[in-house]
């Protein structure tokens, strides 16, 4: 089953794209980012992120959609754009009638690198040796891309419920 | 010319429709609000509030579209979501090629009522008068759309120039 991971964002956007491999590690299918830029109307970057999410559905028809889940903005306004991004995505997986799921960064970090406190630079270690990436996933945003996508597929199985996302 | 005006939100959206008239008041064509329901999944909401908004656009051909600036939230959690319903709206203009703009509250009740500190009941009831709607416009919500349209109309004119959308 191909697992579409997002870091989800306005300026920049995270993704990787996973194959589960039953009872191992999943295979590597791609991963990125989206970015906008500053100078760029703001309606025209959500727009720009919204159609990359689903050129990335429909490039790799994912079966799932596993989300980081945002946490502690500065301010207002930036939890106000951030939110912005973040919705574009979601309305771009769920328009594509895929099941969503959302994880906390520390839910992540735990499932990478079995620590909830691990710094960027331990995930992007571990996503590397993980997935038997031959270099370090850069930037972080697809890194953390790739760790939800990781943490999803480490917790697939019969069990497995689909994530109240608020 | 038709505008349609917008108060944002992931729990009600309120919409306004006027059409302007050279040297008047505008004229009422249709307001409202658009809900989504608490115990739905936020993905869900969101593409109901995005539907709703392309189907307002393509009902009235707006040919500009003015938001309320979305302003204080209680918590970085709220903010978020507002932000996601606020972005998902900005986006189904956008895609329409429509020209946005955005007011703050405080413009919006200067144009409205004469007061930057009009309260809710007070905006409604200039809404009522200036537009000579026979009852008051409610909720609060679409009050707030029809104000925003408002605001808007009065500024239309040679200098008028497309508002910063962050």
């Amino acid at each position: 089953m191909i697992v579409l991971g997002i870091d989800p964002g306005y300026a920049i956007l995270g993704y990787g794209v996973l194959e589960t491999v039953a009872g191992k590690m999943p295979r590597p299918i791609d991963y990125g980012v989206i970015e906008t830029a500053a100078g760029e109307p703001f309606p025209s970057r959500l727009e720009k992120l919204y159609l990359g999410v689903r050129q990335l559905i429909s490039l790799y028809k994912p079966e799932q959609v596993a989300f980081e889940e945002l946490f502690f903005y500065r301010n207002v306004t930036t939890a106000l754009q951030v939110g912005a991004g973040r919705g574009v995505a979601l309305l771009a997986a769920q328009q594509a009638g895929l099941p969503l799921y959302e994880y906390t960064p520390m839910e992540i970090k735990l499932a990478v690198c079995g620590n909830g406190h691990a710094d960027k630079r331990q995930v992007q270690q571990m996503v590397r040796i993980l997935l038997s990436l031959r270099e370090l996933p850069r930037p972080d945003d697809a890194a953390d891309a790739l760790g939800v996508a990781i943490c999803h597929a480490n917790n697939l199985g019969p069990g497995v419920e689909e994530f109240r996302i608020r």
